[in-house]
């Protein structure tokens, strides 16, 4: 089998500094995680909190800490140091090889989908943002790495693309048609999504927008990892 | 201009845990940083000193300490650590939007390469790994970013391909050769160069082998940033 990530990831229409920061870590026990956080607001301040959550959660998991207490941990920092006036979301995505599972750590009122031979599953259960409570706790899904499984986790900018005009887009809908229609590539599907929120902003992106596809393969090939990043500069 | 980045990374042959460690971050004033540790021998123990190295790098750029400094401290605290009995290879490629340059720090033996106008320059300084004496420093290379601008860089495992068979590659030439025929594109000059690698060691790597690619191209599309990950699991 091969797990395959990709991650599309814009910024505010002329706004420098995304309030979403993104890292991916390997996981001392085996496998990677991947974290992503949206501070409250947008621009330096919004990347300053959200850079000090992935921070905080990275290095509590390079420890070994399971996921939903560097979560819990995460809140409790945040919570402390802005004395809960500022909020963040996070979602923890996890690709465990000691359980063979994908650990969904979620504290993100935006839901994510989970998608099972051809069905879409849209999450959508409560859950609140880091930061302004003392007993935050995460919404906990873990699914088994087997060939098929896709999980689309992003944060809320794409969920608000379109408020401008009154006509919000719905991920998992735009999800299902893809999958009907073939066998789309996780890098395909981020960038779809990126790309309808977009342009139902109007080219002028409301507000950050991340977007991550995670997807299991049944394939078979040599044993070495790959990663790929794309910066564009001006 | 996009700037891209690849790497494609192996373990030593029956060998679960790598020695290499590798991680991509941003950096707190714009841009991002690849940060490739080799631990001393393999397995679980040199694992755990190269994560050890890249974590201490990844967090000390993450407070804007510049690359020489955080190279210089990760080497006195694996010094301090191991009481200089355990030395580690360091590579610090960041894309620093600030100065608008490639900054190139290396505390590795292994050289790296440097291509402009489709001429390849094999950086060999003299460079030593961390760990084993007090006063270690790295080489620092810093080029503009420009369309063109290809760094290929690797750990020894690259370098020592070959050996039992007495037949070292030169990664250079490769390098050269790929860059006569074609416009190669990051992943495929980092996926060319492991699998020869990979081919000299007759399919099973004697070491741990990473091999990062970073391209400078013109190419103008959307703004967004993209990020791959491809995971092989058993």
């Amino acid at each position: 089998m091969e797990v395959q990530i990709a991650v599309a990831k814009i910024n505010k229409y002329a706004v420098s500094e995304s309030g979403d920061s993104l890292e991916v870590v390997e996981r001392p026990n085996g496998g990677i995680s991947v974290v992503l956080a949206d501070g409250q607001s947008s621009g330096r301040g919004a990347k300053a909190v959200s850079l000090m959550v992935v921070r905080k959660v990275i290095s509590l998991l390079a420890e070994g800490v399971r996921d939903g207490a560097a979560a819990r941990a995460a809140s409790d920092a945040l919570f402390t140091e802005k004395q809960g006036k500022v909020s963040c979301t996070l979602n923890i995505a996890s690709v465990d090889l000691l359980t063979n599972t994908i650990v969904l750590t979620r504290n993100n009122p935006a839901p994510m989908a989970i998608c099972r031979n051809g069905n879409v599953d849209c999450i959508s259960t409560e859950s609140v943002s880091l930061g302004t409570a003392r007993d935050t706790r995460p919404v906990v899904n873990e699914i088994n790495i087997e060939p098929g499984v896709i999980i689309v986790l992003y944060t809320d900018g794409l969920v608000h693309a379109g408020d401008r005009r009154g006509q919000r887009m719905d991920a998992c809908t735009i999800i299902e048609s893809m999958l009907e229609e073939q066998d789309p590539s996780p890098q395909s599907i981020s960038d779809e999504l990126l790309a309808h929120a977009v342009s139902l902003d109007d080219g002028r992106p409301a507000d950050d927008i991340s977007v991550v596809t995670i997807k299991v393969t049944s394939r078979t090939g040599d044993q070495a990892r790959r990663m790929s990043v794309r910066l564009p500069i001006e």
